[in-house]
């Protein structure tokens, strides 16, 4: 089961990794930018929950096998440039169980700092989009998350879930339930073309 | 007058919250986007105050009332956004005092950390802008604050005044004296249009 | 020796805060945003690099001298703006030796917080680099370093360079040896047009 978190939280990495390196390759990045952006994307919702509730020297920085792991990302990506409209099921797949499971992660690693459930299930939905988020910011685009579909949404339902069900199922199965509806969510929404929008907002 | 604190306290972060919401509105953001808008204006300063003098978990992280203001501003927000203009006067007021007595409790943060005297007024003025700062940049905006009528320099002066005059006439008459500088400063920048600017600067 | 250390400490501080100064001019910001500018390129990399190993308060916060030098730079790109341009050669000199120790100085910090060499590595090249991200990101701009000529790639290879040698020729010779090694790289570089693109970028 270890191995099963284990096997989302790299897979996350690397899909997180590649949207940051593509992100950069599309604006013409330097070798150095498209890294940083590949690197921020994957890491960057951690390591502002990190910073946020004073657990230091960051997540990512204590294991360096996140590093390489964006490294090997980033040269697949372009390596393999031409063909990711293929991959594009693949990359969904593993984005939105990725968004899951950091949520979840992110959710349970604030509990152990005795913060308030409510700003836990937050700081969940902020290490699972934040790092897209930085990624857009220093690409000079409006954050992507802020106007698209139902993704942070998601995260939140799935936080939600997994902290209301962990008592009553115990947290693997509350995990796995967790990361369903997630999926399940997302899928809809995306095909179903959902948002939550203010209705139009054409007042200043 | 822990209860006056407290009043300016949340009713700063009550109007400061919808003034993030109402930008996420204008672009159309969807409920997450205008939320996360409205939480960073709200608490952005702070918390970027707390990061770098390392006061982690960051402050309203550990008081979810703050969380909750900026929901029940966001929903305000939603439901009074044809208003806003006859509003207009109003949030002028509790925005004003607010930076002023951000301006003040930062300081006061910081010299609690032992920090030098002008660190800490700066601290102050980060804690009291910051969060617009962070609000314009995840709108894709350069920050308003940095081309702007006299608002920062309203802050310096007040945390500079309070600084000198705190121990000669008590720190609750220093903080009066404080806010109704700042505002008075402000309001006078604001009717007369004074910028501080460095002459024109047509130079590359 | 720590003599010369400080020397370039301050001078690379100063450059650092005359091009956020200008790049704030350029923009007709107020005097307000032009200090800030010029702060966050002068102290915004090693704030970064403090952040995330948890040092804090972060060192510029520690040591008055940064903040003090950074208002005389401000001063002076008023002044003498008219005349950067001949400068130019001056400033070059000094933000490529600047960057240089910077990388350097943020790798031996990393390095006694007990992480890893190679993420070591990285927190000298982000200590160097990120103050011109943020002053990049806080304009409007997109990060000048992710598509520009060999700048972090320089440092990058200096401190690479400097971690290998430090313990067969000592701490000294490695550092010089290595600022020397960013300063040709880096000179070479803008004289050649060398670039580490991905190719040509126009998939999406």
């Amino acid at each position: 089961m270890e191995l099963f978190i284990l096997t989302i939280d790299y897979s996350g990495t690397f899909v997180f990794a590649i949207s940051g390196a593509l992100a950069g390759m599309k604006r013409s990045f330097d070798v150095f930018g498209v890294f940083i952006l590949g690197l921020v994307t994957a890491i960057g919702g951690g390591t502002l929950r990190d910073l946020l509730i004073g657990s230091t020297p960051v997540g990512w920085m204590q294991n360096t096998v996140y590093l390489y792991i964006v490294v090997a990302a980033v040269a697949f990506a372009y390596l393999f440039r031409p063909h990711f409209r293929k991959l594009r099921r693949s990359m969904f797949l593993f984005d939105t169980i990725g968004i899951a499971l950091y949520t979840i992660l992110g959710l349970q690693k604030a509990l152990s700092f005795g913060l308030s459930p409510v700003i836990c299930v937050l700081l969940g939905v902020v290490s699972a989009t934040f790092g897209g988020v930085i990624r857009d910011v220093l690409s000079g685009e409006v954050p992507l998350i802020f106007r698209k579909e139902i993704y942070a949404s998601a995260c939140l339902a799935g936080g939600v879930l997994f902290l209301v069900t962990d008592q009553l199922i115990g947290e693997r199965a509350a995990m796995g339930v967790a990361i369903v509806v997630v999926f399940v969510i997302r899928t809809l929404a995306v095909r179903n073309h959902w948002t939550l929008a203010f209705g139009t907002a054409d007042q200043s």
